[in-house]
């Protein structure tokens, strides 16, 4: 067989590609035997493979383990550390910046409250001041980041821009990868804050590993999104996961459900449906039919989307899915009759910070297509740059 | 750098699939310079990875184009007559088998009409005339056939049983992969016949190169079903499409809206759509009534899946689709009001064998991944044999 030149660096390429998947998926370092074993390579091109990766800064040698007998095999690791991305959440009351390593680790967070009715330029001015909180938490500066994604409320299409949002008058429109890009050199993404809460559940959450799965979001407003085939389904437009807006669904106005419940007694909007479900848990007659007639609506519009895709799992994330004691029991029943088979459902577990947490996740898989695509060739670890 | 054979015998495995894919992607046959630069190979590379292809019988040579000066360069084409698949759909009124080569153009078909009220062991017998029929017309047999694939009414779960259908109440649990190996040695894959619609439009028909689509069974009886991602979305059990089954969608009972129209003029129920949309192709208003009235609940279903998905394409199949220029229309007005963007609406134009032609292209996915998966060693063309 006839190798040249250039099929000899496109093997040496893919082998270091498969080794350096290898030895982040690990739990652990791994040995050069263990290597040769998971990438099915040989011992001489693992040591070939882990020589490169580890002068150019990918792979660290860490100590040998203790113990065993004669002299201790070597072992290497990923350098999660090499690099970091920034994920911020834009949401109705507050911002959240959050800075993790290569391996989707939070090392720092910035959160700032914001007024429901600010305008733009000030919600704008609270993300500046939520991404330095996080940077001064990290000792890191900007140029050190690899990748930045923001998630907003509202419809984002291909190009990035919110096309439409109900709940901030003033926010289509908005070019937040341009805002950010004034400061931030490295590639800026912007998504949809449910895609991204669903990303982070399937990659760091409840949802791990699993393939097909529908996110809520339950909470005062309410929307969905996808994870199919493994990846974010973001749709043409961009205008996934709004089978809410068919009047027929009652999602527009199914949180009234709680809040003018007798149950509420009289609390505040923003508190109503947490009074609703605190007494529904104390088995307040009211508050139990409250809850029911909010889970008969949000389980039409979740019907519709499990008897459209069959996923595996229906993941109840938003603000109400802290009560999912409560809430989730009752989805449950009032999916039954419209279901061929009800879905497994699981409460989100990331909280408040899913969100921003997806943001880091999608930059992340941005910095994968950047450094460890199978077409490209492997440099040293530095943060990328915007094309402009 | 090291390299070791196992390593040598990767990069060739990976070489010999790319010159392959590129050979079966070419709309002609290619040269030697033409395969270089398609796949980035050298000449060297190409020239010995197309001796092995050659020897093994995978691609034949082309006479050279006539004309130009100096001797003519070598052209090779994929051998696509190297193996066939079958195709099955097996309907309520009839059976259709069609037999392709690997590159999916039809060979030849056989077709039998079947009682709709015949029970499972007559449809199953009329199973194997069609078979036959196909054969025959081929001058192949059984054992010549590389893959079967056969589209059934009903959900069919991922084992490849039909757990659901409602046209044939002695339908479900019948082990159609179990009846067909009695005679056909070959793979053999069970799937819901909407959803190799679907992969028929999207491989060979109006949806070509389309990545996500919504495809539309509409006719005496209703269905859906997804391409996402380019490829077939099967569902955690098979039960995806299935929005017809709320009640709110109205699908269940929508083509009475055209069989019930004074419009039908008393044709009976499997002539009264046809009679209605031709009534109504030449403006009659009760049969224009009765054409919005259907549109109004097919739009109902389908806005539930387009605001879930955000598809690029609806694809409008089934036996209706034959009055696209009247129903496509209608339709089309009945979503304005509940979609966010009315995706493009495309009518079927593989017409009745569009569910056999799918399983045909099915079959194909298998042999493909038989025969040219990254991990495997491409071995001679031959009958793949099902593990028992």
């Amino acid at each position: 067989m006839q190798v040249s030149g250039g099929d000899l660096q496109r093997l040496r390429q893919l082998n270091s590609l498969g080794s350096i998947r290898a030895l982040r998926e690990a739990s652990g370092p791994l040995t050069v035997s263990e290597l040769a074993a998971r990438t099915g390579l040989s011992r001489n091109s693992v040591i070939d493979v882990i020589t490169g990766l580890h002068e150019c800064g990918w792979i660290a040698e860490v100590e040998p383990a203790p113990g065993g007998m004669g002299r201790p095999a070597k072992r290497y690791r990923f350098r999660a550390d090499a690099g970091h991305v920034l994920g911020i959440d834009i949401g109705v009351h507050k911002v959240l910046a959050v800075i993790t390593d290569l391996a989707g680790r939070t090392v720092s967070s910035g959160r700032v409250a914001v007024d429901p009715h600010a305008a733009r330029p000030e919600r704008l001015e609270a993300v500046w001041r939520a991404v330095d909180a996080a940077l001064v938490a990290s000792g890191l500066s900007g140029t050190d980041l690899w990748g930045v994604a923001v998630g907003s409320i509202g419809v984002v299409n291909r190009e990035g821009t919110v096309t439409r949002v109900e709940s901030l008058p003033d926010w289509p429109g908005v070019d937040l990868a341009g805002h950010l890009g004034q400061r931030l050199s490295c590639p800026i993404t912007v998504e949809n804050d449910s895609k991204l809460a669903a990303l982070a559940e399937q990659r760091l959450g409840v949802a791990a590993g699993v393939s097909d799965l529908v996110y809520l979001h339950a909470g005062r407003r309410s929307g969905a999104a996808l994870i199919l085939g493994g990846r974010l389904h973001h749709g043409f437009g961009g205008a996934t996961g709004e089978v809410g807006l068919m009047e027929m669904t009652g999602w527009r106005t199914m949180a009234t459900d709680l809040e003018n419940s007798p149950a509420a007694r009289d609390a505040p909007p923003e508190d109503a449906a947490r009074v609703v479900f605190t007494a529904a848990r104390a088995g307040d007659p009211a508050a139990l039919a409250a809850v029911d007639a909010y889970a008969h609506h949000l389980a039409l519009g979740t019907a519709a989307m499990v008897l459209t895709l069959d996923p595996e799992l229906v993941v109840l994330g938003g603000g109400f899915s802290r009560s999912a004691d409560v809430l989730l029991p009752a989805l449950r029943r009032a999916l039954e009759p419209h279901c061929l088979r009800v879905p497994d459902i699981r409460p989100s577990t990331l909280g408040e910070e899913c969100a921003a947490l997806g943001a880091a996740c999608l930059a992340l898989t941005h910095v994968d297509e950047h450094f460890f695509s199978p077409d490209g060739s492997i440099s040293r670890p530095s943060a990328p740059r915007r094309l402009v």
